[in-house]
Order: C-alpha cells, then structure tokens, then sequence
C-alpha cells in the first residue's frame, strides 16, 4: 500500500510503524509483523502496531527510524509486508551446528543493519553462537561484515595506533594517559572507547567530565589530522552498527560469545582504519577474564584475527585483581587521571599499567627501540609533554586546556568506610566496588564514585579510613552505604568474616 | 514512580508503556526497559517507550494489555524499574548443556506468562531448546507449568475424551467427524482446535463457517455438559498462554524443538482435563512428521509424556502423503465434512481416517470392545446419529442445524486446471496445494480453496479436470493460478517434466 509518513513522537527502541486499523485490515497486517517502508532508494523494515493515532492512508514511524533514515512528515512511501528474511536459514545452520559461509555472515549481518532481523532472530544467532561458536574465518567475516556495514574513518596519517581494554576492572582510566604520551611521541592514535555499560564509568564518561566526546566521524578527522589523537565516544558514530544491536540481545542475556566478543572489538578499530593494535586483557578476580591460561588463549585469537584482517595485533595480559589507581567513577577518576598527566606522578598501579601500555605502542609503532618503550613513555609522561598533548586533545574537543584537576566537581555527600580491625588489606573485591560506586549514582552522577585509601598488601590500624563514597543525592549516598555494609568490599587479614551463634 | 493510566489506541503485539520524556529521564528509565506496572495486586511488565503523548505523571500502556489484564483510564498505578528475571539464569543453564529443574523451568513458564521475559529472553529458551533438547522429566514439568499458569476446565463428567492430530497434511477436516460419532455413543469430547497457522485451513477455521467458535471456558463448561461435546477454537481461551508466546519466536525461526511441540500439545489436554487422548500423526512427504521411524519416536514420546500426567495416551500413525478427502479451505471442508457426516458417505480417506480414529477412541473410552471400534463407528455415522450429535453442538455453538452443506458460500471466482497427458496419478504435493490455496485467500477468505477431482494412483485421460482453484477476489485467484502453474501440484506418471533445449 501507499502511504504518506507521519513523524510519531515516540522512541520505542525498535522502529516502530504504526498504521491506521482498517488499512492494516485490508492491507492483511497484524501487529508486529515485519514491513518495508520503502521511498526511492530508500528503504527501512519496521515492526508493524495497529492504532487509529494514524488515519487511513497514513503511515506513523517512530522517532528511532530518524537517527540513521531520512523521512519526512508527509512524505509517500510504499509499505510492503514482508516476508521471513533469507538469512533466519543460516541462523538455523549455525544452530544445527555447521560453519557459516562469508557470504552467509554477511547476509545475517545486513540484515541485522536494515533491521530486517529482530529481537527474535538476533537473540537466536546470539544463542546459537554462544552454544556452538565460531571459528577464525567465520570470525574474520563477521569482523569485516561488522565494519563494512557502517562508516569507516580514513585518515591521510600512518601508522594508526590503537589500544583497547577488555572490560570489568574497575577504576581503569589508563587509556586517557596512554593516548596523550604516545601521541606525544609523534605517532596517531585516533581513540574511541565506550561508556560504561555494566561499569562505574566507561572512558568516553571520564574525558566528558573534562571534554566532549561525541563527534561526527569528519569532525574525528579533523582533529586527529590536527593533533595526532582523540579521546572520544565510540557510540555516536556508526561504526560497526551491527554490534550495538546485537549487544542488545547479549546484555539482557548476559552473555557474551568469545567470537563475537572479538568481532565486536575488532570491527571498531578495522573501520577507524587502525594498523597497529594493542589489546589489554585485565586479568584477576572479578574481571572478565579470570585467569591466565583464559587471557592467553584469548590473546592468540586475538592475534590471529589481527593478521586475517591486516592488523598487527599485540596482546598485554595485565593485572586486574583491583581497581587501577585510588578512585572510582566519572569525576574522580578525571581528577586522577589528570593530575597524573599534569605532574607525572600518581598511584603505582596507574602510571606503571599507562607507561607499560604506551611503552609497546611506541616499539610497535616504530619510534622506540625495543625494550625501551616504557622508559620513553615515562620520560615522556615525567616531562610534561604528555600534559601538553593532553591540553591539546582537550581543547580540539571543545574542553578548556587550563582546566585544574582538584577543581573538578565531586559528589558532596559522602561516607567514609574505617578499618574494623587491624592488619594487611587481603583483597578488594572489584564486583562490590562497581556495584557500590553504581548505587552511588555513577555513571549517569558524574560525581559519584568511590575514593580507595588503601590497596591490596598496605597495612591498616583499627580506624583508618578505607574507602569514601561520594554521591550527588542523599538518597543515592545512603543506597551505596547499605549495600557497602553487605558486600565489604575490602578484607583485612583477621577480621571476622562470619559469626554464628548458637543453633 | 506513581502515574495514572492512559490507555492508548494501540496494537503492538507487545505490552508497551509510553512514559513522557521528562518523567523517563527522572526516573531514569530508557526505551525498551522493562517496567512493572502495579496496582494493589494487579501486575504486569511492559517495554518502556518514551513519548510526550503522554503527559507527565502519564503512563500510556497499549490495549495489548487489556486482553488479560484490567486497567481502567486514569487509575494510579506504580512504575517499578525491573532488573534482569532470575529465570534468565535457568536460561543459561539450558545454553550450557544443563538439566533444568522442576522450579527452574516453572519460573521459566511464570516470567514467559507474566512478560516479564521478551522477545530475547523467549527467543534464546526456544533456540537453546532446538539445539540441546529437553529429557521426558523436563517436558513433563514444562507441560503442567504452561497448563498451570493457565486456566482450566473442570467438567463433571468421566471419561474425558480428546484427539490431536500433529498438523502439516491439508484438507484434514477428520476431527470435525470423529467428535460426533464419539460424542454420540455417549463420551464425552470438549475439543479444542487451532486456527490456520501455515495451513490453509484450521479445524477452527472451518467449524466457524457453521457456528460460531469463540466461547469463554465457562461458556464451553455449559455446552459440553449438555451435549457432551464442542468444536471450539482453544485461542479464545486462556489455555496454556505460555505456549501462545513461544509459539511467535518459534514461528520467526521456523523451528519447532519436540520437547516443546509435546509440551505445547499436552498441555491444552491437560488444561482441557482430559484422561484419554489420542494423537494423529500423519505422515508422508511434505507434512511435519515425514518418516514412520519419526512418528514411532513421536508416538513413544507422547505416550511416555500421558503417563507422567497422569493421562492414558493412545497415537495413531495415519498416511499423510497427499490431502484428506476433496477438499482444501474453510468454506469447502465444511461442505465436505457436513455432507459425510448428514449422508454417512464421503471420499475413502475422509470416512475410512475418522471412523479409524472414532473407533479407537470408543476402545479407548470402553463403549466399544476391542476390534469392534471402528465398526461401532462406522454404524454411528451411517446411522445419522452422528448427524443428529452433530446438529445438537452446532445448536449449543450458536449455528444453524437445520444447515445444508450445498448452501454453504464457496468463492465464485473459479479456475480449472486440466490434465495435460495421460496416465495415473502419481503424487499430489501437500506443500504446493496449501500454498496455492493460501494464494487464494484461504483461510481469511472462507470461500477460497481448492476442490480435488483425483487422488493418488487414479487414472486420468488428457484433458480431464484435475482441480479447482476457487477465491473470494480475482486478484487473488490470479496469484494462485500463477503459483498453481509454477508448482504443478498434481503429477501425473508420463507427464514431461522438465523440458531442456540445446545449450
């Protein structure tokens, strides 16, 4: 049928087409079933709802259609129903447990793109990936397909570095060091990261305390080509935007299949046009990967996805058993992240972990001979000119290069946890710590978090602070306390852990 | 958040709750969340949408809703956040292989009832179940939690009889016989039917072109305890409602687990209280059971699965290889099955498959020794007193008794196909004939359909008709005859097959 579009002030998450319940009775539609709104070359699929909202001969879209479609108000669009997509038969190969072909990949990747595929089907390829997984070429296909589907940078500079960190060790601001001392070494390092998902605070929350971070992939052109970095949010791009809907699926799950896990990440830095990748693999308790032998076996993959796809890939399989540094959360760890660029100086974990990461950047790239990589990245951080570069990428995205680190706003309302007992701190607990900062209102509260006093083998006395929460509403600071009280989320060697009285 | 309700002119195939912008942002709330919405005891979940058709301190929820659930406009309800269900982890334990417990799979069924699980969540159980399976333990709690979370019938009356036939072979109008003649020696048969699902015809559909088929479980209580028997259409009730929203994610995949067919089946059954039940599995090329050692493991499985619920579970393993009877579509099986049962007469397959199903279940029933079944059957239908049981339940559903299977409104827009050779019958393509009547307008359109002159292994002379197709719309006999002409459903032995010239 033929219709004209009306903009529906709706956002549903889903594209959403509403049509008027007579058409719908003529045209044969039911709620939910697939169309194709479709106008010249343009063309999206919806999810068809009934509802006189629309009159006869009208067609309602919702808001989500418009951030990647163009239509307007008025506009006449044929609306055909339409039938299973060709790619459901190879989500159903891969769950009868047979390798996928490219062309097969790339199928159920496009059709993921024009939404052709839902939450159904995607939730299903997801499943069935996560029972019977994917092998390396199969992985480089969805790699490309990932990539290929979206935007792609092309900058006129080589090489293109890249770093990137495996999720879930709270605290891990290191990236905003590493970029500044390696482009201060003369190489590019164009940086998009995330926000956080299941974290405190994602890197793309940390630099937006102090810069934006959502920039058109030409204006991430321009400043890269100015200034040899950014710091900025992968997700206002559309990079690889497959993998932000099939996220979708893999959240509500929580699941994550290694091969797309890989996919996923490495599709990102395929189309920002990077060569040289180095992939950071926290490792420890608490964390996405737990041991070693997972981390190295991880590693290989991601090597061998590397060279599939023209990348040389390294792997650093780092310690992620505690938070990085002393803070937690957007503002703090601005705060710290700065200061540690502004003087050179800050908490081990933090500035062995950057100059350890930057060090293998500059040999990758070329600009330092091996083995002496952290040696530059620390004379580079120690002689400001890391802070310098800093103050750049700060002012290419709009922020204030002046900015003093302590001036950074944190949450007022605060709650300082003690030592019950004394004794050596055995272990801090990286889940507690994020579900405690995120009760405090981070990340969505920039300036809640949490301030860490002490780390793993420092020695407290009965009554030293441990830990501080800092929230920007009373209601949120008493939420993080409570759940602080349950979780404990620091143990000291010979503090009771449980009592039981008389049964 | 509090807010009252607006009910929205809305069918979206999904429980959707339009909140406003600003309140959304206060509360933290981002399109396709998951909500409670509470009032006293009353709860349901919904997917959040974000609208400003909605004031502040609006919560618009789709009449979706309002098929189970009673919320009348400008009531004061709560909007809760809900987290990720607990069932999600049983999910995940089906994805790795595991054994579900009893109360895993319960809560499973509970959240599936409750929307509290989604497309994704419901898709992922659906494939993880087509690719790791269920034991008979865990279809069998599966079975009474999907029946459970349900209503169901309580008739005063023993034995109850019931008969499924695992659908896929067209034209299989049986069950609209066999009900009366058990009815008529004294059993008692409240059977349930589906519509059309990707057949051209349910038994629903058809029972609906002479009497109405829509009843409350209180409505069907009545009938049945006075005539012993109905024909109803089991999507009306509230039967087993888990397995209606499975049912969409297995449809868009097209898989079908077995563990979930037997649960989906047995579950209605028991909801039904039914004691003994018989299943037909037809079987032959081109329907969902192709082979005898499938239907023997199928048999096997449903007799096991009566057992574990307390039901005396009989199969009958029928030929399924080409249509029952003459004819294909609402309007013209309902002649078809009238006529047979008011003259006691009718094509072979149609009288020779429903007295062999009767008489089973008048053995199983205990009204008829064994060995005598189909005999005491066969004497109920030419006698007319399956007629007579017949006029009584299409009295008791609202239809006219005094009908006459030739008045019966069939589409007038007709197309004969003839034979183009000689020779006997060699096959009839059940796929083809159900598509070509679905072109027609079958089963929306009631009158379209396709009426057979020959069966498998019956001689044809050049020219003689074959079939015809008729529909309610030209355009869509026109579509029909081209599909009729792509496929060539009937095949006749010496007819050219292919035709290929000079490469």
């Amino acid at each position: 049928m033929k219709a004209k579009i009306r903009i529906l002030d709706m956002f549903s998450g889903r594209y959403t087409v509403l049509i008027n319940e007579e058409d719908a009775k003529e045209a044969k539609l039911h709620p939910d079933d697939l169309v194709k709104i479709e106008a010249g070359k343009k063309a999206v699929y919806g999810s068809v709802a009934l509802s006189n909202l629309v009159g006869k001969g009208e067609v309602g879209i919702s808001r989500d259609v418009l951030d990647l479609h163009n239509f307007s108000e008025g506009e006449t669009v044929s609306v055909i129903p339409a039938g299973t997509p060709e790619s459901v038969r190879y989500i159903k190969k891969k769950m009868h447990g047979e390798k996928l072909r490219k062309v097969e990949i790339e199928a159920i990747v496009r059709d993921i793109v024009d939404r052709k595929l839902r939450d159904i089907e995607i939730s299903s390829f997801v499943t069935a990936l996560e029972i019977n997984g994917l092998d390396m070429d199969e992985i480089a296909a969805l790699t490309i397909a990932m990539a290929e589907t979206g935007d792609m940078l092309d900058i006129d500079r080589k090489p293109i570095m890249d770093v990137h960190s495996i999720g879930g060790v709270p605290g891990n601001k290191t990236n905003i060091l590493v970029v500044p001392i390696v482009a201060a070494a003369g190489l590019t390092i164009p940086k998009t990261s995330s926000r956080a998902i299941t974290s405190a605070a994602g890197t793309a929350d940390v630099v937006e305390v102090f810069a934006d971070v959502s920039f058109s992939l030409d204006e991430i052109k321009r400043i890269v080509e100015k200034v040899g970095a950014c710091l900025v949010w992968g997700g206002a791009l559309n990079l690889a935007p497959a993998d932000d809907i099939t996220i979708k699926a893999e959240r509500a799950l929580s699941i994550d299949p290694t091969g797309l896990m890989l996919a996923s990440i490495m599709s990102k830095k395929y189309a920002m046009g990077s060569q040289y990748v180095l992939i950071d693999i926290p490792t420890g308790k608490g964390v996405k990967v737990e041991t070693v032998e997972e981390a190295r076996s991880l590693a290989r993959d991601f090597i061998e996805l590397g060279k599939r796809l023209g990348q040389y890939v390294e792997v650093a399989i780092t310690y992620g058993g505690q938070p990085i540094g002393h803070t937690v959360g957007p503002a703090l760890e601005a705060r710290e992240a700065l200061s540690a660029l502004m003087t050179g100086k800050g908490p081990g974990s933090l500035i062995e972990k950057a100059t350890g990461l930057a060090g293998i950047l500059l040999e990758m790239g070329g600009v330092a001979p091996a083995g002496t990589g952290k040696k530059m990245a620390k004379e580079i951080l120690e002689s400001g000119k890391a802070w310098e570069k800093m103050k750049e990428i700060i002012e290419a995205q709009g922020g204030d290069p002046n900015i003093k680190p302590e001036e950074i706003p944190i949450g007022d309302k605060t709650y300082t946890f003690t030592a019950a007992t004394s004794g050596y701190v055995t272990a801090i607990d990286n889940r507690a710590i994020t579900a405690i900062a995120r009760a405090a209102g981070a990340p969505e509260d920039k300036g809640a978090g949490i301030e860490l006093y002490v780390k793993v083998g420092e020695k407290v006395k009965e009554g030293d602070p441990l830990f501080t929460i800092h929230a920007e509403h009373e209601a949120r600071l008493d939420q993080a306390i409570v759940l602080a009280r349950r979780t404990e989320p620091i143990r000291i060697e010979g503090m009771v852990l449980q009592r039981i009285g008389n049964i």
